[in-house]
Order: structure tokens, then sequence, then C-alpha cells
């Protein structure tokens, strides 16, 4: 029997991720993958995890660790994540902080929070794939959020009021966002929050790559920025996502929202109705990971990270032909491509499986398919000796595919 | 600065448990608390899920337990899953399974998956709350679900279309529901099965408690039945709910959900939109511990739960005046008191605390706070010596109350 028709009007909107859909296929040992998103598991801080564990199955936490505990998270993971956010140029106590099921999780309670049907959220194009599935639900229109925007915040205002709601908030990721790699600047960040006090909306700040930064000075966060601004956190619109899952482990799924207090209580609530709470072993285990080894590992996947995206950098220049550019990103995991206007990625990855490399053609990151000529690459989930040779085939297709015989180099 | 204002029509229907709120205030050690509702720790399997995440964080098996893995569910644990439901006379596929943050997760996403605001719920009346607080996200009106209703589905209908939407799917728990211990009896399960097809709705099977029978027969769960009337869980509109909440250990969320498999693919986009996937290691250690010891471990609770639930039936019986009555549960957590008309049980907390002994007063149970003289106990979290004199000081605070000098033993 068929429960279709039972089926609520946002799930026309719910479909499957193109992405994870190619992600099934492309996962044979012998191809070399450009095409995930995800961290090396060979740098899982994985005797840090079983120690964790051991002492949170210990007689004395056993008890603790494996019962129902609150909806705002466990409060010596909230105190660390309170002292780290300090560090960041974040002064915050723990009543700012709810923990959530990696960001993923605070995304789609965010969605709930603030989305009526109609609503506008303002979203970077191409944006995180991931963020705009999780508002789908709550059925907003999209608007975009683009630094050089000329409208007025009138203009935006008035289109949203037309389309039958308002502007609820800006969704970004300004550190090596996926999937283009881009950072914004400092005056690029000074502007959205300009914008976003124009127009009376909140600011989504998803800084899920923060702490992977290879080159260049660390930027504030558009959080520790307003903060600056206006002097108390509860003063501040921004609202910023956290994560363990790029720097830790993404298998336990923790997360971490940071915003005023009369949002994180309404998230609680949020929360509360959702799923109770976040897994009370996992918030423990992440505590003691977080306390014995966060700084030092994060310095291990720098180092790791940074060789691989330099040579993927340098495998670009020396492999692609002229017309291939690609932005080059301070960290993060990805580097974005953009062929001559005309060619098709998706259809230049069938010569590529052919020739035993992958990626993610990047028309997949907008809503409309559109840049069908970009391509995302991922350098956090292969060795430098295989980004090298990884690249060298895929020049090689794309010099066929131009008709081009030699790279530029 | 609030952002109060920017928040989404659905959040003036999400507010504080008062439940939770409550059970904040009773977590005093010298109160016998029959207020909770949440399994006894001592008896968690702690050495079984010490052993499985030594396991799952051996260096073979870390690179998976810490990794993403699929929006479905580990596969190992929906196969265990399978396994378990065909010994419960539903036989299904691991296709026929998503793993999910506990059963509250389910709710969650059974409301965005099915209601668009103002379609109709039906609903047991009292219900179980977070169900409430799950749907009330998306808007739903609510009908009671009562099995002596003798209003015609036709005119159960025509009152969801004037409402503005239709009759989604009646929500129930047949099994020791909380908050009344009540379990339905096969006739009036199939009165539910018929309504929903007379409705053609889908019905929601809790079945949080099903394990955790003391006395009696078991009884077919409802899906069970579906099957045994159409020979295929393809055919039926049953989506059942099961958790490890109650029989292992609440504190690792995972849950299941078991239906037809168009109503799981939808549901996997959702979860895959909403927090992309239950934790992996948590489902690794869940599979290893229940194939270790889960048919064990209920028996175990089995035998402490039931003598718990007969030392408060004697009590009851031993310490209340006439007048004041209660429905023997052949299973699950609770005890439900009902007071003489015109006592309010909200009143007599503040004098059980004043004797230490605490309970939930059952108009939190239901929406409208009605049935102010009804309560709810619970035996799972006291010893039997607890529970007797927790409950003989209650019966003299109820006696006082009612000014009666004993007992009517």
């Amino acid at each position: 029997m068929s429960l279709d028709h039972l089926f609520a009007n946002r799930t026309s909107r719910m479909s499957a991720s193109e992405i994870r859909e190619l992600l099934k296929l492309l996962d044979q040992p012998d191809i070399i993958s450009f095409a995930g998103g995800i961290p090396d598991p060979a740098y899982f801080p994985r005797a840090a995890f079983a120690d964790a564990m051991t002492v949170a199955l210990s007689e004395q936490s056993a008890g603790v660790a494996l019962q129902y505990s609150t909806s705002e998270g466990y409060t010596p993971l909230r105190d660390w994540i309170a002292a780290h956010m300090a560090t960041l140029g974040v002064p915050c106590s723990r009543d700012n902080i709810l923990i959530t099921a990696g960001s993923q999780q605070a995304l789609d309670y965010l969605g709930k929070l603030l989305i009526d049907k109609g609503d506008t959220a303002l979203v970077g194009w191409p944006t995180y794939l991931g963020a705009l599935g999780a508002f789908n639900a709550y059925e907003p229109r999209y608007d975009r959020l683009d630094p050089s925007d000329n409208r007025a915040p009138e203009q935006i205002a008035l289109e949203a009021a037309e389309a039958g709601g308002r502007v609820k908030f800006a969704y970004l990721s300004p550190d090596f966002a996926n999937p283009t790699g881009i950072t914004l600047t400092q005056q690029e960040r000074r502007t959205v929050l300009a914008r976003a006090d124009a127009l009376d909306c909140a600011v989504i700040e998803d800084a899920a790559y923060q702490s992977l930064r290879y080159d260049g000075e660390a930027l504030p966060s558009i959080l520790a920025m307003e903060i600056e601004q206006t002097g108390d956190i509860e003063a501040c619109r921004t609202i910023y996502l956290g994560s363990f899952s790029k720097t830790l482990a993404p298998g336990l799924r923790v997360g971490w929202v940071v915003a005023a207090k009369p949002v994180i209580s309404q998230l609680v609530l949020t929360k509360q109705a959702a799923d109770l709470q976040t897994a009370t072993i996992n918030q423990m285990a992440v505590a003691h990971v977080a306390e014995a080894v966060f700084d030092t590992h994060v310095e291990t996947l720098r180092a790791v990270y940074g060789k691989r995206m330099h040579a993927m950098l340098d495998a670009l220049s020396a492999n692609m032909p002229t017309g291939v550019t690609w932005i080059e990103p301070e960290g993060g995991m990805f580097v974005w491509v953009t062929l001559p206007n005309g060619m098709d990625a998706k259809a230049l990855l069938q010569d590529a499986l052919a020739a035993n490399v992958a990626f993610v053609p990047g028309g997949a990151f907008y809503a409309d398919g559109s840049n069908a000529n970009t391509l995302r690459l991922n350098f956090s989930m292969s060795s430098e000796a295989k980004i090298i040779e990884g690249i060298a085939r895929l020049g090689a297709v794309i010099c066929t595919a131009m008709g081009e015989v030699s790279p530029r180099a």
C-alpha cells in the first residue's frame, strides 16, 4: 500500500541528494576519488576515544553515560566549548550553548525555529547543499546572499514581502566554504552583518571548517565581529554553528550552537520535542577527547591536510590546460575548478571514471543545476602521491576533452 | 537583542514540558520519587557496552565507527532488528527499517512527513506528551482516538475537512502506554485498524514498552495483526516505532522505524536532511550488545520491574482509602491513579513533597489540563522497599487530604 497521498506538501521539496547518490557509485578501490567530502579516518584520534569510552563506561560513570540527560547538553562539554569559543573571540557562558547531533541538526532546528512557509532565506550561490536540504522542509523562498549584490536592503525586503513572507536569516560559511573553498574578507563579513542589520534578520554562521586553516591569518568569525561591535553576545543576531565532525570525528554526531540565550532557550525546546537530547555517552566521550587532545590533534590535521591541499594546487598548475581555473583555498577540504564555458563537468565525469579518477560536478551545488562547467575536488581523503597521480589523470582527461595535447605547463 | 519576532508561528506551540520542569525540582536525595519515567541505571548492561566499545574502537574497526555512514543505519543492526521483528510476527527485511535517534526522533520525522498545517492527528486522551510535543511543530489539529468513540468515520473525516485538512494518522501505544499503563485488547487493536482503513490514514504504533511485559500473555502488535490480514508489510498502513531506550539504555539514543519500503525511503530522505545519520559508533555498540545479551537482559528487567510493579500494586491496596482507584498494568513503568472527583493532584503534590514522596499530577498529560484528579506513579526507578515506604507515605497524605483516618484496608 502506498501512503504517498498522505505525505505533507513539504516532501515535494525533499529529494535524494544527487551527491550522496553519486558517491555510492564512486566507492571503487581502483578509482582515485576526489568526490567525497569526509575526513581521513587514518587521522581519527582513536586511542583518545578508546580511553574516553573506557572512562565513560566505568562502574562509577556508566549509570550517567547510558542514561537520559538534559536537552541542553552535557555541562562539562558546554563548558569546554565556552572556553574554546573565548579563544576565538566569542566570550560566552554555557547557557549560550546547545549541543546538537552535528551541525546538520542545527540547520534543521534553525529552519524549524525561523522559517514560516514563504519566508526568505538568503544563501550563497553555490552553497552547502545540506543546508538547503534542511531548510527545504520548512518551505522557504531563497534569495542570493552575495557581498557584491547592489540591490538596496529595502529592495530585498520588498521582494520577500511580495513572496508572502520576510527575510528571516542569511546563511553562510565564511571560512573555506563547501563547495568553493572561498573565505570571506573581513570587509565582506562586515557587509553581511550590516545587511542583516538593515534587514533585521538573523545570521547563521556555519563554522564547520573554521579550525582547518593551512595558510594565511585567521579571520574573526562573524559572531566575534558582532560581539566586538555590540559588546555582548546577548546583543547579537548571529547564530554560530560549530562541529567536531571535521576536527575529531563525524561518527559521534556532536556539534554545537552558540547564540544569545533566548535563541538557545527556544532551540532547547525544539530539541526536547525532536529527539530529547544528543547521546549522553557521545557528549562525555567528546568532552574527554577535546580536553585531552583537541589543540594538538587539530595541529596534526592542519599539517596533513595542508600538505595535501598544496599537493593538489601544485598538481593542478602542472596538469591543467589554459582556460581551466580554480580558487586557491586557505583551508578546508575542497578546491573549486571552473572549466571553459560550454564544457559540461557531468559529461566529463564519464571520461574521468574511465580514467579511474572521480570528482563531483559543480552543477549539483546549484539548486537550478546551472554552472555545469564547474567541479569540486576533495583533498582530505587522498595521500599526496594519490593526489599527484589523480590530478595528472584528470588533467589528461580535460586536455583530451578540450582538444589540447598538453597542459599549459 | 531579541530575535523573538523572527520565530516561526509554530514556536507558539512549542513550550517547555511541564513534567521536565517538575522533574528538575524533584531530584532531591531524601525524596522517594515516583515522578520519573526512566529505566534503573543499576540494570544497564554496562559490561556488554564496554566490550562493544572496545571492539568498535579497535584498530580494525575505529575507522568505520568514527566515520560518517549511511542515513538508513548500520546494516548489521538493521539485520538484527529484522530478525527480532520476525519473532514478533513482523516478517520484514532491512529495507523496511530506518535507525533513528530514539523513537522520539521518529515521532518528529513522522510529523514532518505526514502533517500539513491543519491536518488532523488522532491521539489518545491522555497520551504520551512527547508525541504531542513532536507533532506540534507541524501545527496539526488533534482529535480523540478512543476505541469506544461512536462517531462514524465519515463524521471524523468531515470534521477534519472542516478544520482545513484531513486525518493523516492515528497515534497510539498499545502496550502499557505512558502514562496510563493501559494495554489495548486484540479487539480494540482491530477496531483501530478498521477505523484507519475507513479513514484511509496511517497508524503510528509506538511500541516503546512492548518488551516489558510482566503479567499475562503477549498480544500481537498492530503491525503484526495488519500483516496477518494483508499478508505483506508492503500492504500495511501501520508504522511501528521501536526503541532500545527501555530495554538496553537510553543514553545512546538508538531506536527504529518499521514500515513499508516507500515510507522508509521518504523517512531516509527526511533523516538525511535533518541530521545525516544516527551516530555510527552507537549503532555498532547497540548491535553488539543486542546480539550478545538482548533476550537474557530483557528477562532480567522483566523479573526486576515485575516485582516492583507488584510491590506498588500491593502497597496501593494496603494504603489507599476507598474512593481512590488505579489501573493495574501488565507491564511498562507506570501505574495511573484516579483520586475522588474534585481532588486536585497538583495541590496534593505539595503535601506529598512535604512528606518526602513525589509523583506527576495527571493533568500534565492532558493538553487542556483537565482530569486534575489523576496522577502517574513510576515504579521502575525504586526498590521494592522504597516503593512500600513511598506508597505508605502517599497513602497517609491522601487519607489526610480526604479527611479519612485510615486506608480501606
